[in-house]
């Protein structure tokens, strides 16, 4: 059994790690920090999980977290910077869930993020955890930093047309939306349900935390110089992310399009566990992955014309979050990949 | 008093049609009519209307209908065109809120709607009820077509643009959102709460019947042939339309672009009673405009690139239907445009 | 005109107050308080008010209050407590929809909101706001003191019962249902759209502070010492009070009751311009109600049984709030009960 | 491996079985029927099953069904009475979801549900699906019928208090709200989303087909003669039921009620495994049990007063049929009673 820690345990990204620790085979929860609720019982905190654990929150400086065999940050960003290398030294693998290691570029972290890198030598060395794309190096990785979820849904979404050099990278669109669990589980008035509910709108039109991820993604899996025009919403719905991708065909004959891309598309996930391609005139809906580590997407042409549509569906908390974070950890120890990550989304 | 009837009144825009009326200071609804539920007071079946009118559902050919002034279509596509010619003959001014005098490429109509359009003579004469681009002809209409709520939200949003001749026309880009209202009042699995709700999903991604209705309506007022990618998606929420839009600049200088695109937007609506442009940053939310017959918009220019990213929000039912409906009947008879249609969202 | 201050604007219940007294056709709103966002636009703060009002906020103390004919307090309990004296003196008339002036036993209002009233001399003089079962006194009043929401639903829905002493009054039930603006629009983790959609439950069964003002109030109206066990849920959608009330039957025969007890609703609530008694066998639903002032109830026998049910709605924040306290300033002031409180409901 | 059938596929309840059944370790799910959609692939008909099952649904007839060791039925009302005997003939094990066993009482039956039963010979035989009261019968049952989604909270929550005597049983009252799959899936306008969303009210207050069932249920086990007053009212979410019992304490002294009461309560249900007691003052909420097979209540006596107020949560479409239904299936084949009813509810 490998034991597991979960640093800052009380957002939601923080549940469904716990979610979905406590349903793996192989993983035994050992600790969950919090510093402002250390002490309450994970049931009491999380009606959900009573009768599930009788943990209780621990301090961050807990000496079990140091203990684990693995050890998650699901903090707020800003936060791991500080306390990984503390973790790595103890031999710990950490696969933290935040901002800190995700891109490269120390200085185009820090302009969007507003602080300091804390430990910005531990950067080069952390890993990417995008499996479908990074698998290999996860297979070694002591330290990776997970994807946001919108950088998820919109580099699957793309990067086989990347690849495959059939668009222009340097004018891709992407408008995506995200349930509100998104904006996480602090007290925000603009979170209210009142505030929420029949109501939708775009943010960060100008300029999103997540769009310089999602360019060096892009432009390192590819090779190509990725520029994209990304624009986020809220929609009032509590999980989930749907990206809908536009990018300009280059070159590419008229008539066989849709079928040529649908098939570039299957091929390029065939074999991937985690990855639907759903077959042609079907959309993906955001409710069929609710709760699931999977990812669907449909790929289109519409008219023929020049642009490919490519739509993408996830849920947030889990291929977007939690649940890639634990497929990172089946790999990083030699499980199999899908190790605790079956089920069926809950319909209705 | 202007005496009115509406045709087809069971549906979400036929109620709002008979809200708005019924609150309008100079109008006197006299006829509702359905062909399912004659006989059926209008306080009954609608428990919103319920003290305000003592009318009934009375069948569609009730003579009472033909002795209005103004006759609103409320029916679905098709419906409208078979009993149109009647009401003109009678001297009513007719105000169609279905597509069926929408689009004067007669051809390109009957391909998208499936169907022989039953009286194509008088499509020439129709105006196309978009006020704000439209208004003159207006004044003098006997017969209007009411655009779709899409594209209303989708030409308001584009027009500026096109029109300076700051975009390529022929590759602009619409990704648009509607709450379950669009859909209709029709008992549909698709549509219920329990397949609706927590759900977010695109449709009609290779082609929707509001494309064609929107390329004739941008071309024909900018004298440019625009080009769209249209992707509608559903949102849980029963009211509203968010448009976010993208087109390519073609040779705007980068630095003062923000500033130059908002001025220009606020110079094209500065005198429209139902059009606001937000200040910079802000992004137009749809709870703003329930129930309102307004449309607000932003515009901006990502990281100073060189794709301007237009947001925009009505409601699909007022701005997007029968508000705008209403609109075009001040115009037709003279009346000031802004009459009856005032109010304050309601909120939370 | 009347001049008009809202005391406490950034909440759910003031952005009501606000929207109704803009409509009102017979106020001029001349000051809106707020101690956190002195200086900022209404129409900036709530977007739903743009282009409305050009009014900003101003400190709690700023002159123009004083100068107004009618201050409301949309306040949390105990802030009018303290301010309310000194404008009765400066010749205002006050009318508050918090909780300070509701309950005539100053140590039991104690006991329940947890602290020293500031002004318990003020209490016996305050009217309290309930205009179809105390309009006259409210004509002559300086000082208001408005139900809270629960509170009119249930006595609303109870008293006729009670008045024609046809029920038990010891053992009432009360089991009400609540739309989350109910709560207020404070940054309130339980409260945000993740925690509260697709969510329901019951708080405070073991006594709520709705409790003892429900008491008095139907004790005081009826003359008969009522027990009420009251239970409040809340249900995941934004506006809305839906109580259910339970009494036993005392002594009244069985075969006519339906009939007779509908009748006497009927008859009760017959002149009141607000109150609808629906027709039997209809069920009334918050929608029909939503935004409005208006309050609409069914009356019914179970089975020919021993037990009536009574089931009332109304819009927390009209009828139940803002609206209703606007119903009293009318009074007040010698205008139409009824003015600059029309309006159907927004459907859907 | 247990072969099963699930006739009448199509349904929210259907689903919720198919989905429990594919994930049930000792479960071989074979066929599906569905008139309407015959040869329909299951993972097309239900997008959240694409990729967990290759079945399609076949017809009701299909010999397949037959060969199967239980066959559950997720018919409306009226259909299993005519199959029913078939399937019992040819060695099947039945577990019917509808109402057609469940009542003792032929003529009570036919009264509240207007058609002639076909096999009343069954109904005697058949045992009543409550687990918690009827364990041992269920282990020889061959014919089940599963309570409804409101009667099983009903029973469940009042059931203690019937038993040990402390409550007047001819004077309950059951106050009950449900998520909205609770009315199937069939297109009906008044399930639409844009009529449920940010709506709440009551229905059937004159009369529910579940009333019979409630209080033939709680008097066979109690062996009281219970009356109930129940209303059951809708809420605007997917799933989950909220019940909030209301009983007249008789004779229990008032100091260290909640104490007693709430001990009680905890021994009654101490070793049930799908029951929870929460602590004292904490309310149970829909969330927590959703997607489970779990009953989760409190019990309070407000004020030290005579009245026991017990309020019960469920997922209706699991507690309150599909999982209740597996949970009778591994008692009546003798495996564990939570085999494949285990995990931990979505949150948020």
């Amino acid at each position: 059994m490998v034991r597991v820690a979960v640093v800052g345990g009380t957002g939601y990204t923080g549940a469904e790690l716990i979610r979905l620790a406590l349903a793996h085979p192989e993983v035994d929860l050992k600790a969950v920090t919090s510093r402002s609720d250390e002490g309450v019982a994970l049931g009491e905190y999380f009606p959900s999980l009573s009768g599930h654990s009788d943990l209780r929150f621990v301090a961050p400086h807990d000496p079990e977290v140091e203990q684990c065999d693995v050890v998650f940050f699901a903090t707020p960003h800003g936060v791991a910077m500080n306390d990984v290398p503390r973790f790595l030294s103890a031999g710990c693998k950490v696969i933290d869930l935040s901002a800190d290691y995700r891109i490269k570029d120390v200085a185009l972290w820090e302009r969007w993020y507003g602080v300091r890198h804390a430990s910005p030598e531990f950067i080069e060395g952390a890993v990417y955890g995008l499996p479908e794309y990074n698998r290999e190096k996860l297979r070694d990785a002591s330290l990776v930093a997970c994807p946001g979820c919108y950088p998820t849904a919109v580099q699957l979404g793309f990067l086989p047309l990347l690849i495959s050099g059939v668009v222009d990278p340097g004018s891709l669109i992407a408008s995506a939306v995200s349930g509100v669990s998104g904006a996480g589980r602090k007290a925000k008035m603009a979170n209210l349900f009142a505030e929420v509910d029949e109501n939708f709108f775009a943010y960060g039109v100008g300029g999103h935390r997540h769009l310089p991820e999602i360019e060096e993604g892009l432009s390192s899996v590819s090779g190509a110089t990725a520029r994209v025009t990304f624009v986020p919403h809220l929609a009032p719905m509590s999980r989930g992310i749907h990206a809908t991708l536009f990018a300009r065909l280059d070159g590419v004959g008229a008539v066989s399009c849709n079928k040529t891309i649908h098939a570039q598309y299957r091929s390029a996930y065939d074999d991937e566990p985690f990855i639907d391609v759903l077959d042609m005139d079907v959309s993906p809906e955001t409710r069929s992955v609710r709760g699931l580590n999977r990812c669907q997407m449909s790929v289109t042409i519409p008219d023929g014309g020049h642009t490919v549509v490519v739509t993408v569906v996830e849920d947030n908390l889990v291929k977007g979050a939690a649940g890639q974070a634990i497929q990172c950890m089946n790999l990083m120890l030699g499980k199999a990949e899908t190790c605790g990550l079956g089920g069926i989304a809950l319909f209705p």
